[in-house]
């Protein structure tokens, strides 16, 4: 039998995140941290030939995953399976020194948690500018906005989408907050005192002070964590996948709004060359990678549950019952973010709008969302406000039980206020007051103006999003 | 890159979880499913050459993964793809006669569900008679129980073995409803009328109804639903993982008490041969293993949420924003589920208790916890009540705070309740009452036999699982 | 500023459910079961005059809840203050002997727990006969059955009744298994060995055996824990709370169905005598009540990552973080689950369809949903398979192009294919095949005869839900 | 029956909190947004008189909650039944202009949450500054610290705290974040179009832009949301409530840790005066303030899942599927966060720790924990390290063996090493190292200096939180 893949990493993330996380990858971040430390503690003193050093670089590539899972099995301790094996490999044993497990294991995850934020980073950023394109296209296409799911005043598809960004762009603002703030364990020892460095270095605190920057300079992530125990403080990682969770409500919330959308041709996602929907039902485009979408929100809120279950759950300094939950979470939770974004640029860029279906909307709802304005005008008329309002409504009820009851199959409100004597207004005036609400959509136009100025910003700030293309999605 | 492994699945469960849920051995499963249809249509009367079942026979195990990704690639339709690839393989198109593809996925998932679901119970089954086995050798080992984590009367090991053990037997008489009351979705086709069979089999109702009673037996699933719609409703996870959950409970709170225990050296998990503790710290046998069991435990309660917000979240006859969710949580889940009764097992199998070690606490305790038996001698020997209870608290307490001040280092109580003349009782007759009260457990021994008679029925059902040995965990 | 109110209790819950949860319900539910307590202790023997437990049973009605707050300010130690309490209103000291504050709570939380499911089982009862009322009312009315929220196939609306239906009936089977299962934890003392009451008795076990009985018998609750701690295991709290989910959800499904079908007016939730809509657009009939039970159901799932949280978790005989969790967690999820059926018992009485809206509906996607039939009528008629398929799906794709640019506003399907020379079939033929397709909905019919069979027999076993009214929502 | 009371509100949480989200406090803040909003527009130009302002001003204080629920009973809408409660009692009829109910619901709730940010951060620097005092306290009193609960290495009481404390600071930057980054949704309109405003000042965009700074400087919040629907984003919600239970991570953790000390008496959480423990058993101080952070911790995890289940599930402009579950979860999260921060202050100002059982722990493990110094002292004396590794390693685990077996009550590796004549190292030497090793803990002190600055720094910020004083817990 071969082994089991990881479906969340073969199947929707990508190379980027694939080889942060990978069992190769690990190994290898392992040995650099080593070497670093290693390197950091001879320029600081220690006694430890530069040839053994290099014998350790030659063979860092050098990953046999097989050959250290044989050598856990013996030792019941995965540490110091793969200190045994690179220490074979170099034919010298100068790693680890001062060193405990979780000196090596903690900095290591968060090395792979700091560069898989920064991917959710860039594809996000990709995906404001994606969705800011889309606003723009659609700034003056008007919709019939729905509250409650029924049709409630005009907006504009632009709009729509500027709101569902915008929520995107408050995430990401927190995401960079996030990763701002983001410390490292550092070198701490046992329990966090330090003591076996302090000790190799009999006690020198500013050389093992200096150790300790030059590791930080080496992961790459600048503040580094001061008090800490055998681990670091795990609402760490509860605040690192909530603004995952975060991050994905935005696109998950536009997903859910065009499979809405999708049931009524409204909009589609757009369907890939090649894909076959279904052939003996043409008009069966089903909004698939919506759907995916809305269920990659859903596994991040399991992930969620699981980060809240061991955030201040800490025995004295640092117990080890979230080993095998991080080993699980914390891949899984950023393969699904990873592919959420993937999936939602693929969406962004295929996705289509049936502006005549949308008109079609507009005409059956826009009379009953302009009744006050009829109002409105029948009283600058001269009928009296009370009259007015209740033969409007009157009439309004008549319209759409007209419509519920099959009566009719198109909105007559119009003519049924036109022909009332009481009202006094002619078909061609409602129709002009009509024509003109059909594209009054307030401040919207504005709205998606400041969106894309804001996301302008952010493409000065990540070039390199501009042009992200997504892989080819499942 | 080579692909990235399922942790869960590779390193904490064993091969009768994996077979299950292998990508290898969900496509047999599927082709087994097609079989057992194409069959039950050709005896029905369905125009089907026995060759060409058997041509689909002969290839069912043929199964190239890359393949059917390769066609899925093209068509982005997972079912078809595999529809594909096996009547290319067979040289004929008979399969998926009338069925959608939610006919096939929803069953073969139920089969897996269902075949995990046992594999659990006869896990569960082994871990209750394995506990049973401690509850009966620890049934003398008098220990000071605890409450608020603090020592609180006397019980004994063997009792507290059987608390949880009673525990997880509740959960799997639960666990045994779920299998039982387990319904199968059947061939419904695309929105649960079942329009597409009635449709090749001319509107026999009866037929219809025979097919899917013969595609039941073969899923080795007794109950079928009637009204479905394209899937089956999404609370049936819900209570597959729930179930799991509550399993979990009793071992994870077991492994709990035997952490807090193995800090204080009362007991330990024990170590398996070659198992590298420390070698600096011989003392240090982390119970890094009931640590695991608990890290599962967190899992499950993740898989937990992914199911809760599935349920209950249908739009009409089905949507499929679950789809990627159960690809993950249900294999995921069932391989914590797994892994956990490995590991608990192992546990139980290897672990010690320090009989000296608790002795020493219970004499630290003891004389505390038999202050109202104190009381009742000292009226008896007439002293007045209040008198007897104010002398008794006071020196209580006293002895407390030397035990915390660290000017005693034992319980002095006995001493300077028999020095205070007020109370007129002997250190003799107090070491008497102490020794009695040292080995009085109440109804415990009575309560562990109930326990044992109840694990004697589940060996007399679950007579596999009398004799079942873990595997080697890491 | 006056105290807050529990606004599940107190805006959506109902008396039958505030009864049982309210401070001084529970006041007097500890009171009874004091009372049982010491009427079974003077049966089996212990002196306790008749005339005290009379003056209990005299003041056991007189809750003052204020003053009871004020003694636990003192003792902080909300036991000891109602047993204060109560002694003094009594004028004796009889209760709580041999008992500790758990052997007092814990039975009486189950009691609340045991009564409250039996209240939801009642009207989950009557929820699933209302159902089945609107399955049968609506079976022949034929809907075009959605998946991936595109219509599909043909179904009825009482199929889709009779779907969730049956998901709330399997629901409804597990809960009772659930009740059916139920242990309380009885008198066991402080660390569940009964040691107390044993030594009441003078270790007569038989009689502390009875105690029991006769407690439980008061209790209402026939099965009893034997190994416990100081705690019931809160992994039964854990089922209770998902059994509540899983109800849940079927009523959850149809009402978020509810809510898409109100959108393109299908359906409406109906309105309450006096409502107002809005006034201003009369047609924004919002599914309000619909919203709140999908708000519910989401409630519900918090409440099971907190059970999930404290199951497990045990440390030793049991640990009190639970305590205030449980406090909040049961009161609530009982609330929330009551309201739910309330609120769904109303809509089900209240919700309306517009079939000549679902009609337009079924006539706008059944010429696609029939491309299938008119193939083969094709086929029948001569044309070859291959070049009718072609010619089908070349105007099929057209005729949705038409729809999605505007360019029809109808499906003209019919007319294209009745025009095509190459497919030699009448436009009358196509609508008579048209005409038999929009009612064939399968074994729909069958599938609801079933469904009302089984609520058939629900109103036998649950005679009093029958006619069961919920009250006035909000 | 009366009604029943929220117990988070009225048991857990202060007055400072219940004010901002009481039924009346609720009303009050509604009238006032709706003078702001009447004042500004008045002042932009609409025709308000400034008598029928100050008639509602007159009465905005007056409070009438089962007036108001008697006109919801009628209308079935919340909003409706205040505005009318309010005009009839001002006797006129302006408020409530261009505005819908969530231009209302969604930034008074906004206001609530807020203020209940600030109330938290302010006693979130409280319980900072009492962890750095105990830190101080502390900084020279050596602990065995323990990581898998198993004694590993000295490091001082100081610095656990310190520890929790550096942890609890990072979450509060978190919040400091949260809080300055939070944006008020605005006057937006039922769509987020600002369309009715617009219409009442005749598109003047400037004026209706100013409406709503005035409004936003009447709320107190300083940012404004741009592109929102009905709604603001319930992401937002997510962002609140994870910032919550984060920052009851390190609460939490420390009061799990403190379980663990005073169940070997090793710590204790203090009692307050009058507080009755257990008077049978004196020594039963249990830690019930802890275990009931440890519980709102829990709580604050099920309001976490509800908070996901929201975010992210948004239709269209907005549905209010989230409204029974916001109504909850919102005051309840706070209540839970303010009741947590108010216990632990309790009891940072009550613990206790017993130095001189900390020391007996000490001179247990200590021992154990100085055998790689006893090993480089027998190298530099002469002996070769292997030889000197194999005989100290099978010494310590003899001792071990001792201790565990009963043959010793006390660590007696000192006196197996001294007369080891392998290893020529005499006892008072050993002693002497030991000596030294008991308090060597490394960069501790240092470390906790840093801590304490960071502290200087918050009381600068938050100078009302230096002399903060918990109210008195049940």
């Amino acid at each position: 039998m071969s082994e089991i893949p990881n479906i969340l990493a073969n199947r929707y993330a990508t190379e980027s995140m694939r080889a942060i996380w990978s069992p190769e990858g690990k190994v290898i971040l392992e040995r650099e941290l080593w070497i670093a430390v290693m390197k950091a503690q001879a320029e600081l003193g220690l006694e430890i030939p530069e040839d053994d050093i290099l014998s350790y670089e030659k063979v860092k590539n050098d990953v046999n995953i097989a050959s250290i899972m044989e050598r856990e099995r013996i030792t019941r301790h995965d540490v110091k399976a793969r200190i045994e094996e690179f220490c074979d490999l170099a034919g010298c044993e100068h790693i680890h020194k001062g060193m405990t497990s979780r000196d090596l294991t903690e900095n290591v995850e968060q090395i792979q948690i700091y560069r898989s934020l920064k991917v959710i980073q860039s594809k996000a950023a990709a995906a404001l500018i994606a969705i800011s394109l889309k606003a723009r296209e659609w700034k003056d296409l008007y919709i019939s906005a729905r509250t409650h799911n029924v049709a409630a005043q005009t907006s504009t598809m632009g709009k729509r989408m500027a709101m569902f960004g915008e929520e995107l762009l408050g995430a990401f603002f927190a995401l960079e907050s996030t990763i701002e703030s983001y410390p490292a364990r550092g070198i701490k020892g046992a329990v966090g005192t330090q003591l076996d460095q302090l000790a190799l270095f009999k006690d020198d605190t500013d050389k093992v002070s200096m150790l300790e920057q030059k590791v930080a300079s080496h992961l790459g992530i600048l503040k580094i964590s001061t008090n800490v125990g055998q681990v670091y403080p795990r609402s760490l990682d509860l605040r690192v996948i909530s603004t995952l969770a975060e991050l994905s409500s935005g696109p998950s919330s536009f997903c859910n709004t065009l499979r809405l959308m999708a049931g009524h041709e409204l909009a589609g996602e757009g369907f890939a060359k090649g894909q076959v929907g279904s052939s003996a039902m043409p008009h069966k485009m089903n909004a698939r990678s919506c759907e995916r979408v809305n269920g990659f929100n859903v596994l991040l809120k399991g992930y969620l549950t699981m980060a809240g279950s061991l955030s201040g759950n800490q025995w004295n300094e640092g117990d080890v019952s979230c080993s095998v939950v991080r080993r699980v979470m914390l891949p899984d939770a950023f393969f699904v973010a990873d592919g959420l974004f993937e999936t939602c640029l693929t969406i962004l860029n295929q996705m289509e709008v049936y502006p005549d279906v949308i008109n079609n909307e507009n005409e059956r709802y826009l009379p009953f969302l302009t009744t006050t304005t009829f109002l409105m005008e029948c009283v600058k008329e001269g009928t009296g406000r009370e009259k007015a309002h209740e033969l409007i409504k009157k009439h309004a009820v008549a319209a759409l039980q007209a419509l519920r009851s099959g009566e009719a199959r198109e909105n007559d409100l119009i003519d049924r206020l036109s022909n009332d004597d009481g009202l006094k207004i002619s078909k061609d005036r409602l129709n002009e007051l009509l024509s003109a609400a059909a594209s009054r959509a307030g401040a919207a136009g504005a709205q998606i103006e400041e969106f894309l100025n804001s996301i302008e910003e952010i493409k000065t700030r990540y070039p390199d999003s501009i042009n992200y293309s997504p892989g080819s999605i499942l």
